[in-house]
Formats: C-alpha cells, structure tokens, sequence
C-alpha cells in the first residue's frame, strides 16, 4: 500500500505580501536587527457609541486614503520607508498602483534622506523586487512626461532589487538595504 | 466711550497638544525641515457595508491600543519617533500615562539608535518640556523598584528640555533635537 506523503509545501501560495512583510518585520523586531511597523489603516470616525460596562464600538466611519506609504521605522539610526504593492499583471508593473501623494511623500523622504524604497511582488511568479525610490521617480517621471503607464519587468530586472523568498525572514529587505548603502 | 480693543490672543488656550504638534510638524512639512506624521489610530474592523454607489461604511469597529507611539518619521537621514502626553496635575507627571508596550516600543527603538523622547505638555501653566527617552528609562525603572508613581516638575526641570510656545512652529522640539545631537 502506497502511503501518501504529505509534502511540506515551502511556496508562498496564499500568502499575501502584507503577511509576507509583517511576519519579515516581526522577525526583525524580535531578533533586535530593525523596528519597522505597518502603519494603521487610517480611518474619519463618524459616530462612537460607549454602551455600560464595554467597551466604546464604533458605529461610522470611513475609510481615508493614506497620505504616506504602509510601513517606516528605524533601522541603525537611519529611517526606512516603504511601499508593497502586489501586482497580477505577467509582464509588467503598473504605475496606477501609486497614488500622486505617495509619489510625493516619498519625494519628501528622499529629500530628508530617508531610505525609501518599493517592494514589488508579481503574484502569478512569486517574484519581488526592491525598487528605490530614486529609480521609481525615473518611470513616474517618464509617464507624466506621456511615456509609458508601467514598468516592465525587464526594466525592474535592470533597475531593480530582486529578494527570493526565504523561510525566515521571509522577504529580507534589510540584507538589500545593507549591501545598498553599505551597512555591512 | 471707551472702545473694546479686541484683544489677540497669543496663548494656547483651547488648542490641544495634538493640534500644536500636528500644526508644528505641518510647517516642517512645508518648509522642507523634516517629514514626521502622527500614526492614524489604530482600530479593528468588524463590520463594512459596500453600498451601491458610495463609499464603503464601516458598521462596526474597536479601538485597539497602539503599539507604539503616536508620531514617527525622518529628520536629515535619521528616525524620529516620540510620544505626546499631557497632564491636568500641578507638581507632576503621573507615569500612569505610559503603557508598559510604550515602555518597550522605545527601548527598541533606542536600542536601534533612534531619536527618541516625550513630549510633555502641563495643560495648567502650558509648560512643555522634551524628555529623552533615556532619562524616562530611569524614572521609569525607579517606580518599577518600588520608587515614586511619578516624574516631579523639579526633576523635569533638571533632566528635560522646556520648549517655550512659538507662533510658527508653535512646539518647536527640532531646535531641541539640534543642539542635542549636534545637528546644527
Ligand atoms: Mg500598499
Ligand atoms: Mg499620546
């Protein structure tokens, strides 16, 4: 009788990139190497109802575009700020995924010399790249001046950082940042 | 006949320290000295209604306590991050108004070499001051021992910095973070 061997399964399969990155930051956090956290969902609260004995629930409310991108926080004294973006697309990387504030907080971050970057996942492939800000603003410009609406992955290949995903730290984005800016 | 002056009205009556921070960090924003943002609220949400031609409604919703502090971001190349606390009492900070997860948010964040205090405001007298989260440590550790529950005015006033209440910015903690790290 053949018994069926369970095969550990080591893809990423369901795992969105949020998780990806928040189990990767809940790695660094808890081995002492960065603090970098998701920012809340930032959300108008309307109306607040505070029932006896429980807590208040909130009745209304909405939900905000974020002025900033998901995470920051500190990596050896130097501030980190990041973008995840998930993409379905095979061939390349549409620059509608950003919005025109996101563009801009990271322009002012870059300004004030933070380390800013995207990380960019292709679902259908499992590959993600880490994209600097600086390079980003190059295919952001190029749109705006009537160039094309997306980054090919050909382009990312060349531009671009890629991060093959590991067991723990599943997304290692500080070992980039490290060979980046020469932490190591 | 005596005409009413109308008189303006320099104090800080009414504002809250939030509001003061948020203008503050407003005009760094804007006059491109750093980038620092108060963290949305963090909240669960249960409940979401998708109405036909309208924005989403959250129905049901929890406040979470944060995990951090409230504001964070980048000042030449380097993490910012602190918290904002205000006090109705006369002679001293209560440390009640700390949560232990604060506590430890700032000793990582330290640890990872991080600008990082407490802003104090004693909304009776306006009083501000900047404590490094380093001198918190301690006072902290001390009521941790058995030690007093608070930090007296004295002791702010030997191991903090006063911020006086400007026009524009209103708190304008940055001077303090350049002569205490030597930025300028
Ligand atoms: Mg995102
Ligand atoms: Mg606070």
């Amino acid at each position: 009788i053949k018994t069926p061997v369970k095969k550990i399964n080591y893809s990423n399969r369901g795992m969105t990139l949020e998780e990806d990155i928040n189990a990767t930051n809940q790695y660094y956090l808890e081995c002492g190497k960065a603090v970098i956290h998701k920012k809340p969902t930032p959300v108008q609260i309307v109306q607040v109802d505070y029932p006896k004995r429980s807590a208040a629930v909130i009745k209304e409310a909405y939900f905000k575009q974020a002025s900033t991108t998901d995470y920051n926080g500190v990596y050896r004294g130097k501030y980190i700020d990041f973008e995840a973006k998930e993409t379905k697309s095979l061939q390349s990387f549409p620059l509608s995924n950003f919005h025109e504030h996101q563009i801009k907080h990271m322009h002012l971050v870059a300004e004030q010399k933070g380390i800013c970057f995207v990380l960019i996942r292709f679902s259908s492939t499992d590959e993600i790249f880490l994209l600097q800000a600086e390079q980003l603003f190059i295919f952001w410009d190029r749109m705006k001046n009537g160039g094309r609406k997306s980054i090919t992955k050909k382009e990312l290949l060349a531009c671009s950082h890629t991060i093959i995903l590991g067991f723990q730290p599943r997304i290692d984005y500080i070992k980039v940042i490290d060979r980046l800016y020469h932490f190591d």
